[in-house]
């Protein structure tokens, strides 16, 4: 067995993990500290939830993702429930005719990291030691399991008053287009169960040990700076990351438009980056990073900023005027430097004039 | 027996019922041809479809309307198929565990009188003789089911492309705001069934013998015209109705906006109401006729525009500049007087400054 398995997620384990998923968040996924809360909460009252790998479940076992859908703008001001997660999972459930053997994280990123916790600890299921991006993107088509041809629907969408909707749709394309608009009605989010798939699809769709990862990923920060050490070098050692630049943030804007946070960060440079400045551009997550008009990097790599005085991960909403920060790059999944797969995540999708370029081959 | 009681629709009833129910749409419900034809295909090749009361049917059996839904400036575009009537019935069954014993109309007007024939040959049911407004309005919580306190989902929508929703929700308010967004995703119309009830729930909550009246008001003008007779006086007769204006198309303005066909036709008095200007503003159906400024008359009672060569009703996206027209008035179903009523049907719903005025109470 992988020595860099975890086997369960208690409150310890949970403070790891919520600062990697938002390494791996690249911005998105809404705030950790209030994802963690929340599965701090449920851990406490219900027990620690096991992390599983295919092999340990029925090859004909239902794997059901849940995640919180909408723009993290929205998400901090409305606090989701257990009821909203129950609700999702029993009427795909219901729709299926069968019970979930586990679930899952359909990306990592802060909240989106913590809900899939929070959901099994309050229903008693394991949590499939996987997620469907290896990192965080904004729509529902940008996941591995759409990738190898498995439907998202039938979908449940649910929000805080107690509407359910339950989408079974022709494409994950129209899924994305139909749960887009309902939660956008809904309030700007929603709780959402999807990609219910079996043990069997899983193991060949879902992106391995992504949660394994993002504990590891806070255990190293953290093991980094109680010993003293750059934590940032050990971060770039364990993920094959490199930092991009180093700078201050000069302007932040921001808009929430159909359902996502979009904008721009642009950072002046500091230090070895003095005189030069980096525009960063998201749409939940951040998407292209250009230097002087330049891309030096784009999804489906990931770009995350570092606050730079303690190397903690700050989402899109959290970037602030006058915030000294790091901007690394981190290769991402390989299933995404697919020809087929680098249509739906690469920056032509996303509007960019230019090619994909792995990090590895970008001079910064 | 009610000597006006229709028994069955079958391609001779239908014609009769077609121009009835867009008397009863007043101006709304779609292109009353289009409905027409494909009831009549669906008739052909299925038989007749039968009208029943409730007592007919067992009393705990499952009452179902099925409708379209969206702007009927839309819906001529976009031709619905008798595997979207059966998909969102099936999806309701199986939400409730159950089979209808019936299906209904929850609207006079056009398509909407129409599309519950369809489906209603298609799978082999009876077609309950009323409907939910006694006319057309343009949102679902307007509807008589929805004031004696009975839920619009489990709701099933589906487009002509494959894509299902099932709709559950904590009020009529919620169905119809998530109901249009996703019509309005959809492509500006899907087909619905919802209101799902019992069939003593039925007896009490809609409006009964619709369908028959539909069919007795079609009957009514051909006959007139047939005899040679005049065909506005027996309508108004048969309907308890007034003429309102006579003149000619001066203006027409129309936009569809957030799934609605709104507009303001202006005519110009001709005969009696020379010299005269008659403002009619519709949104799907016609909502007030103003006169010189004062409201003639309003929702919930029904306005309709007749053409004035053979006394046909002529629906909102049919009037045409130049066109010479007869505006008649008609009361509506009595529930829609009940104050809780008239707070959702009323005027002063669709945002106009003035108090309901019951229509035989207007001076014209």
């Amino acid at each position: 067995m992988d020595e860099r398995r975890v086997q369960s997620i208690d409150t310890g384990t949970l403070e790891d993990l919520a600062v990697g998923a938002t390494v791996l968040g690249t911005g998105g996924g809404g705030d950790p500290y209030l994802g963690k809360l929340m599965a701090r909460q449920a851990i406490e009252q219900h027990g620690p939830v096991r992390l599983v790998e295919p092999e340990e479940l029925p090859t004909d076992g239902l794997v059901l993702p849940v995640a919180m859908m909408g723009a993290p703008t929205v998400l901090v001001e409305k606090i989701p429930n257990g009821a909203e997660l129950e609700k999702v999972v029993r009427a795909v459930e219901n729709r299926l005719g069968r019970e979930a053997a586990a679930l899952m994280s359909v990306e990592a990123g802060g909240i989106n990291s913590t809900i899939p916790i929070v959901a099994a600890a309050e229903l008693g299921l394991p949590l499939l030691d996987a997620d469907g991006m290896g990192r965080a993107f904004p729509e529902i088509p940008q996941c591995s399991m759409s990738v190898r041809g498995i439907s998202a629907t039938p979908m449940a969408l649910s929000d805080e008053k107690g509407n359910l909707e339950l989408l079974e749709t022709i494409s994950n394309d129209w899924t994305e287009r139909l749960s887009r608009t309902a939660t956008v009605a809904m309030g700007g989010s929603s709780i959402i169960a999807l990609y219910p798939m079996t043990v069997e699809e899983a193991a060949s769709a879902v992106i391995p040990r992504t949660m394994s990862r993002a504990v590891e990923i806070g255990w190293t920060i953290r093991a980094a700076r109680s010993r003293g050490d750059n934590a940032l070098e050990a971060l770039l050692d364990l993920t094959s990351g490199q930092l991009l630049f180093r700078g201050k943030v000069a302007d932040v804007l921001r808009r929430t438009v159909e359902g996502f946070a979009r904008g721009t960060a642009t950072l002046e440079g500091t230090d070895k980056d003095s005189g030069s400045t980096l525009e960063l551009e998201f749409q939940n997550e951040h998407l292209v990073a250009m230097r002087e008009g330049e891309p030096v990097a784009s999804v489906p790599d990931l770009l995350t900023v570092l606050d730079a005085e303690g190397h903690i991960p700050v989402t899109t909403e959290g970037i602030s005027y006058g915030q000294r920060v790091e901007v690394i790059g981190m290769p991402c999944a390989p299933i995404w430097r697919e020809p087929g797969a680098l249509e739906i995540v690469g920056p032509g999708y996303f509007g960019y004039p230019f090619e994909y370029s792995p990090l590895e081959e970008v001079r910064t």
